[in-house]
This record gives structure tokens, C-alpha cells and sequence, in this order.
């Protein structure tokens, strides 16, 4: 057995890619320390590590060496590698596949579509002083949202976890984007019994539990943001 | 040994992704069939496979099953999965972080900033019939595009190929993208001697020459975009 490494994740608490982040250290029980940064602000560490000065960033310090994984993915590649069986990938090709395919659908077409509207109006304006959110792009962001809900509920509806028998990297991202958006209250449960099952679930595991607690200034979570059995 | 899978690639040839994709399967020396697609029309047949609608897609027929791999990642990764020796990963932990970042980088931060502006101005509203391009888009897009150059640049005057001593899937996702942006003469290469001299190497391998055919309607491709000593 190697000894365990020294991991420091760079991230910001209310930043999806971030959170997943956090969930795969967490599920792959690593220990690790954690800064939490604001990319937005001049001076963010982050730009000497990552070239795009964006989190979420881990330095892996190991046997005298030093590793920075820059990128979702490359966070998620370096834990399946070191995994000494299938971790958050299952093991047969079309698993492996579909896995692929909602990860990148969460990271790409998830975060312009929803989160770039919905998360730039409620949270980004007000770190960034942008002034109030704007009715219009709220309505068009939860229209999106609710057409990727309806197809994530067939999902949720038809498999123990979202892309197969075996809890995922996809279902981390998926909990870790609409986490941060279920703080805003802007998840629409009632229309996604099986999804909002599927959630319950998730959010019962310890790794979880941490995001929680994050709150964000001056704005309250939704009432049932840390409810187990919401 | 297994016999060879029947693969049929859907895409389309000017978008960055898709050509990625042809030059991932070109690299893995798989014979493929193709259907071009185009997905902003409303019959496109890819809606029947792809949840998104968008290519690229992969249909793998193979001992009698069917696999779907949509998205890039699904693609590359199901490459890098069959393949007996790391293809277009290298074999070490920061290398591999090295070209998942790259990929990250670009199908995320450079399609939203370079191509969402440029290729969006000079091509898809072409597609669409959405009118002239915009000059303050143009020269924003091509703004933005200078900047990713100079960091490229850096790479490439650093390293035998872009993620370090091997070619990898960074290197193709770049060509990829570099490429349809070549076509409309909008890559500054006179800014980057030591790019262009890696553009030049990989557009030399065999598997890059279908790409340099493709013919986009209306639009003559730039003076140097099929000479390979440019």
C-alpha cells in the first residue's frame, strides 16, 4: 500500500463543478484541506495554479511531488485512475458511456443553459454587485430548467441512480448542480417525484452533508434545502 | 483478438467537436462509415439517438449489441478504454491531468468564448439565415481568440506537442477546433510561430487530410488552409 496524499482542494462553496469536486474527494474517502476561493476578485489565488483561475483546483501532494489537477474532469480522471477498481465509472462499456454523456451534459450544456441564467441572476449579480436579477432571464432559466428536469425525471424514474444500477460520477454532478440551486429554491420537486426520490437518497450520504451547511450571504436556504426527508 | 467493431460517426465537418471525433477514430485506425448531420434543422435524425440532438455520436455495432456514445468525452473515453496501451492519454498522473485539462479547456471555455462569437458570426448564422455578421462580435471573438493564441503559444514553444512529449486527445481537440476557425482565415498565426509549426506537424498526418476536403457553402476556405507547409 502507498501512503495516503496530502490533498488540498481549492473551491467555492456555492459553484457546481466545485461541489462535485467535493463529493468525489468525499466518496473516495480521502482526507483533504480545503480554501475556499472567489475567483471574481482580482487577487484570487487561483490564477497562479490554473491558467483559467477557475475552481475547482486539487494540489495532490505525494512522495515528494506535486500534482495540480485543474478541471472537473481532471479531478475525476486522477481518482478513477488511482481507484484499484471502477470507482464513480462503472465497468461496462455502455455504462461507461452514459456516465460520460450526463457528465458532460451537466458540465457543459447544464451550466450555460440553467445555471449561467438562473445562478448568474440570483447568486453571481449580487457577488459581483450586477445589481437585482432580471424577471425575464428568471422565467427563461426556469423554463430551461424545467425541460432538463422532465428528461432527468425518465431517468430517475426508470434506474436505481441516474445512469445505471451503480452510483455514479454522474450523480454527483447532477446533485452537485442542483444542490446549489435547490438553496435558491428554484427546483422544481413537485413536477419530479422519482428525481426528488433520487435526491432524498443522495443527500442522505455523508458526503453530502457538508454542503449543507454552506450558506450564502444574505440569502437564506430554501426550507427544505437540509431537510433528509423533504 | 476481437474483431473489429462497425462504427458509423454522425456529425457534422465544420463543427469542432465532430472533427475531433474523426480525428480520434482516424488516430485509432478504426474504418468508420459517416452521416453528416445538421442539427439546427428540425428533421435531424440525430434527435433519435442523442438526447441533445448534437453530434458527434458514435454507433458501435459489435458482437451482435449496439452502443451509442454521444458526446466527445463518451467517444474519447470508449477510445481510451479499448485501447491495449494509453492512446491518447499518456501514461503518467500529470500528463494525463495535463490533457484533461486541455480538452476541458476547450470544449468548454474556448467553444463558449471563440467559437460561441466567431464561428457563431461567420458560420451559423450563415446555416441559419440569421442575417450578416456583426462587426463588435468579430472583433471581440477575434480579441478573445488572441488571448487563448498567446497561451498556446506558450505550450507549444514549451513542449514537442501541446500536453507534453506525446500527441494526445489535446492536441487533436485543438487541431479540431484551430482548424474550422482556419478555414475562415481567422487564426492569427503570425502571432504564434511556434503553434503554427505544431499545426503544421499534425496537419500532416493522414488522418487530419479528409478534414482539409471539407467545403463549407458560399465560403472559400483561406488561402493556406490545405497547405501543409503554410
Amino acid at each position: 500500500m502507498t501512503s495516503a496524499p496530502s490533498l488540498t482542494l481549492h473551491h467555492y462553496p456555492f459553484h457546481p463543478a466545485s461541489r462535485a469536486a467535493r463529493l468525489a474527494l468525499g466518496e473516495a474517502r480521502l482526507a483533504f484541506s480545503e480554501t475556499i476561493v472567489k475567483p471574481w476578485e482580482a487577487d484570487c489565488p487561483l490564477s497562479r495554479l490554473s491558467p483559467n483561475g477557475m475552481p475547482p483546483v486539487v494540489e495532490v501532494h505525494e512522495r515528494g511531488q506535486t500534482l495540480v489537477l485543474v478541471e472537473l474532469d481532471a479531478i475525476l480522471g486522477w481518482l478513477e485512475d488511482r481507484a484499484p477498481e471502477p470507482f464513480l465509472l462503472p465497468a461496462d462499456p455502455a455504462g461507461r458511456a452514459e456516465v460520460r454523456r450526463l457528465v458532460a451534459f451537466f458540465e457543459r450544456r447544464f451550466t450555460d443553459e440553467v445555471d449561467g441564467v438562473l445562478l448568474h441572476e440570483r447568486m453571481e449579480k449580487a457577488l459581483m454587485r450586477l445589481g437585482p436579477p432580471d424577471a425575464k432571464q428568471l422565467r427563461a432559466g426556469r423554463e430551461t430548467l424545467r425541460e432538463h428536469i422532465a428528461l432527468l425525471e425518465v431517468l430517475a424514474g426508470e434506474r436505481d441512480w441516474l445512469a445505471g444500477r451503480r452510483m455514479s460520477a454522474a450523480d454527483l454532478v447532477c446533485a452537485a448542480h442542483l444542490s446549489v440551486l435547490d438553496y435558491f429554491g428554484e427546483v422544481p420537486w413537485k413536477q419530479a417525484p422519482a428525481l426528488k426520490e433520487w435526491y432524498s437518497k443522495i443527500k442522505s450520504r455523508p458526503t453530502l452533508r457538508p454542503l449543507l451547511s454552506d450558506r450564502f450571504p444574505g440569502v437564506m436556504p430554501s426550507a427544505h434545502y437540509t431537510d433528509l426527508d423533504f
